[in-house]
């Protein structure tokens, strides 16, 4: 496996999280090649500079387009707000760079069909950062499914809750403007859907409702309409007579990171829930009935690959460990392993697909097909 | 307050618990008059005598019409299974007597229809058996939200599964058919409404959704079609801007008695689960953020009546216990007091007409008006 | 079985907890005859009088020696502060009554052995109001214990915590007094000590500590020196390899009925919190490792006598149901039954022994044989 | 800051943990010179290059007296078996090294005050890996002690569990002989007391028992006596009327990384598990009553230095983020910054001392002076 040279360009809250990824992957595998951190693209150029230091990157530049020029980069890390995402992206892609991008992938359905469409042309990985499959919990709760442990799915409640638009009094932000798309639907609604592709693939039809807790947000000026939803709720049609619920809401008062998962199937249930990521709850039917109840299983090593990281069962992983494990499955899938993953050809377009779909539902008041 | 003389049609798991309730009201609450335990009716004239002296009742009979003819009686508990609570329920109205019947009120709208009507001309007490909203957990949740601790209440989302329907080998039975009803609609879905319907009154719209885990049960002759479903969606818009869902299974391995409540507001957040009774969950928005966090609630004195059964904090309720407070409840409208309570025409109907309107919803595919 | 004629000493907390029991126990369990409530028992005769209404007895007396002389009554209930229980359980003993005292026996050891004595040479039954050992959790630890479901027990750790000691600004009271007993000790570890007899038998070796969190506590005139300890800690042996230990306190801020139980078996571990009785945790170390954890086992018609009360699972026993369990108890005793129970001379006397001893080793510093 | 020349002896488990905090703690912290990963030695020279090319170091021995000669190494993490650290962690200090070495600091007591002594006379900073104090939730139950918010601590309880010996049948090994020291005192009991002494300084008087759940342990030639105690229990006094206990145990089927803390203050009460190391446990008694109860804090940005590995709120640190925190602290340290830490010097003694002081009183059966 040849050691990478490696771009970043953007250095926020997952610009930073990339860059730790890509110092850690080989400490913790071992069995990947260094990666070489080359170069680091910010807006300013002293920022660049600064942020090339911390993270180790050996350049820093304040022009994106130069690395996408530049025929030594491998693989570019693009963590630049949504709006760049298609540009940037497709643009690598055109120069043969492997992609490693944030998601979501655009605002616009049109946007994302371009960026898949650019990385079916280019043959390269186009890998979106979608960390939260990535998580032992969850690769087990497939384990679990694809074993036949809880029998056959037919039910699946997804929620995911944050609070940071739960204030009221909060000012009127870009964040309720329409520009910045559907609300708590684009902001959340990937992660359940991302997950749902993982374990059981795109849904089929959808129906969906979106609310706003507050009509208006305070301003200089005075109030001011709110343009987006920040709760919405979609529920899902998969093959197989698999029926799912999503309910979001980015105004849940105390829930800080919640994604909690409800699978039924016909013989036992599973759960989960982001704020405790390191557990899953299983119930089975089996055994003496008066044993039975939901069994809160700690992440070990007996999970894979918790005990990459450390020997020492229910010892948890934390949030930066799983874009680790990404950056690893990115490795893996530019040397041609199979990995989980999710990129723009498979299954990123389609959750793109199904989040503009469950809008439409909304705005129409009936059920849709994807 | 006079003492009431009481008959009690049925002696099933309802039936029981209603006999308990009626024994142990004036021990628990003193401010009563003891009830005077008449006439017991069960459909044989053995079972009758048996439970009659089991249940502490002074005369048994198999002819319920016997009751509602007897002028002493006083009030009549229905626990009847439920396509003969509008027969009986209207000839005990029609009687003078006051009625306490179990829940739904009726398969049929019409027959709700009719109830309602009954109580409505009779002036009669027409108690509906909704049990869990007595509860001084649900009492704190509405005193929270009436004192405005939570802020404005915009979300609401409750989930109710058992796992009685879950086992996919369960030989077909009229609980899959359709005279049955729609299935987990009725059987669960009017809990969840008792619990909106105290909180925040009726719904004015509705959508819904109804599925099936398993399309077929086994029988003797073969697999046969099962005809109503074990799960079921709703999505439902109050006055005042609150929206919620209830989703709610029969077919939930592992749960027990799960009500998952969650109710966001402006301000905060409360939780609740219905198989740990005797807590709440609260978030307020309020002191050092660095300290916030949802804090579990222990039902104690604070929370009343909790502290007429036992003056011991954490020492916890039972289910049967709720039935007593229901008693009360009854023994108190009778009298004139004002009590939280769901009668014929006091949210009962309501109640009806949101669950038959959701089973349109779901068959139409779009929002239809309560 | 012969109806019972029953006489109630106290009406207080405890004394309201028996009358519950005893209006319940023929409803709940219809395989006994109804019980009759014959004179009730309070300091004043207008309060008797008013309680004897409230709680259904016949007669009303503020003379408890009218009890132990009247040749109709079959069983006391004793329920008065603990300095009264050996002056009436030995009268009424010795007068052939059955007796059921509230714990513990009696402050001294001497009269703990002067009830054991009565009851001994009486052969009336003389049961102890140990009513957590009747919780259905409780026996289905034991069964599980029995069972051999988690091998040899070699640990057990349980801690008892409640918190109406905690405020440092709590005026003085006689709860603090030497001549109130040795604090958390007398007032929580007879609990565990319930237990540990109930699983184990009884230890025969013990350490133990005590301490104050407050040196005073505040009086009309300035600080007054606590007497006794509102912490304890007792280590204890059992024959067959297995050891203990009991923490209590009763200054613990948040704890409300907190009995933390933990036990460690070869082959898996128990855990069980009174806070949420209705419910067992338990390891077992089967199956596949990775599908390992702690199960949540919710209290089910599978875990008598739980059935007997609601056939609905997970639907929770409450706090006076468990006395109508040891009410159930006493009746099948007096018939001669085999019941799990605790009594003057099976179990009560033990306990009592082992807190003195335990009070023994903190004062000496040292090991004590019970 | 100038950037550190890095030597790492082992790299087993926590070898591992130290390389990835070393290739992480400037991506991460950014305010510190990159350090320069030089020397990595490990038993034989074949694995020394195959993890120095993992880890990111630039040269690889087997020879660790080489590396204490090198003039060019700054700091070296020592963390091979316990018994080896006497030796290195001396000599590396006698040649002006830092040093981070691995807790405890030896088996034997003489040899931790000669590594004391070493410490002492070089000026060198010679820090413990006590990784879990370093756990932002640990500061912030520190900040809320410090603070008052629950009032004079007087109480502490702390269980630490695991299960790695609770298989009977698990063949013996050195891990049950003499010669590795008391079993959990050693292994789990120094966890609890460097959580003591970080929040209240250094216990004065110890009580102790160490039991053995099974006598023998299997082998080839049969069962085998084992020499010391899966299961350990220590009583502590500290100044100012605090009492604590410690309960351990490696032989408790279920639990794996349990440290379960609980501290009880006049006006409050703090709660913690390791198993859920992101969760604060906090009842304070004020507000109204009807609304107190236990809350759980989700660590976040608010409890630093959780936002430093992201600005998510409850989205969780790992357990090798903890070790970069606690790298950072050395790095400080060598800085001449003031740094939460336990060193050879301050408190990694006393703890030892400490440890040897329960061993003492467990087997003379009454309460040693630290």
């Amino acid at each position: 496996m040849k050691s990478l040279n490696v771009a970043l360009i953007g250095t926020g809250y997952m610009g930073k999280c990339h860059a730790i990824a890509w110092n850690a992957v080989k400490t913790v595998y071992g069995d990947v090649a260094r990666p070489m951190l080359a170069t680091l693209c910010e807006v300013s150029e002293d920022l660049a500079r600064e942020r090339a230091a911390a993270f180790g990157f050996a350049r820093a530049t304040s022009d994106w387009r130069s690395i996408v020029e530049d025929p030594a980069i491998d693989v570019v890390s693009i963590t630049t707000p949504n709006r760049f995402h298609a540009e940037m992206a497709i643009a690598a892609l055109d120069a043969g760079k492997h992609v490693w991008c944030e998601k979501p992938m655009a605002p616009s359905l049109d946007d994302a069909v371009r960026m898949q469409d650019a990385a079916a042309r280019s043959g390269r990985v186009a890998l979106l950062g979608y960390n939260y499959i990535q998580n032992p919990a969850v690769r087990h709760m497939k384990k679990i499914i694809d074993d036949g442990v809880i029998g056959a799915v037919h039910h699946v409640r997804i929620e995911m809750d944050e609070d940071f638009m739960a204030d009221a009094q909060a000012p009127m932000s870009w964040r309720s403007e329409k520009a910045s798309g559907y609300g708590a639907l684009d902001d959340f609604a990937v992660h359940p859907l991302s997950l749902l592709w993982t374990l059981f693939g795109g849904a089929t039809h959808v129906f969906g409702d979106m609310t706003r807790p507050y009509a208006t947000r305070p301003s200089p000026s005075g109030p001011i309409a709110v343009e987006n939803w920040d709760c919405a709720t979609a529920l899902l049609r998969f093959p197989g007579n698999i029926n799912a619920s999503i309910l979001v809401s980015r105004a849940a008062w105390g829930r800080k990171g919640r994604i909690a998962v409800q699978i039924f199937g016909s013989n036992g249930t599973l759960a989960f829930d982001q704020e405790r990521f390191n557990e899953v709850q299983l119930f089975v039917r089996d055994g003496a009935e008066e044993n039975q109840g939901f069994r809160t299983i700690l992440m070990a090593p007996a999970h894979q690959p918790y005990g990459i990281f450390t020997p020492g069962a229910g010892h948890q992983l934390g949030f930066n460990d799983l874009k680790t494990i990404e950056c690893r499955a990115l490795i893996g899938l530019i040397a041609g392993e199979q990995r989980l993953a999710i990129t723009f050809t498979d299954g990123g377009l389609q959750i793109e697909r199904t989040v503009h779909a469950i809008a439409r539902a909304a705005q129409e008041g009936h059920w849709v097909e994807v």
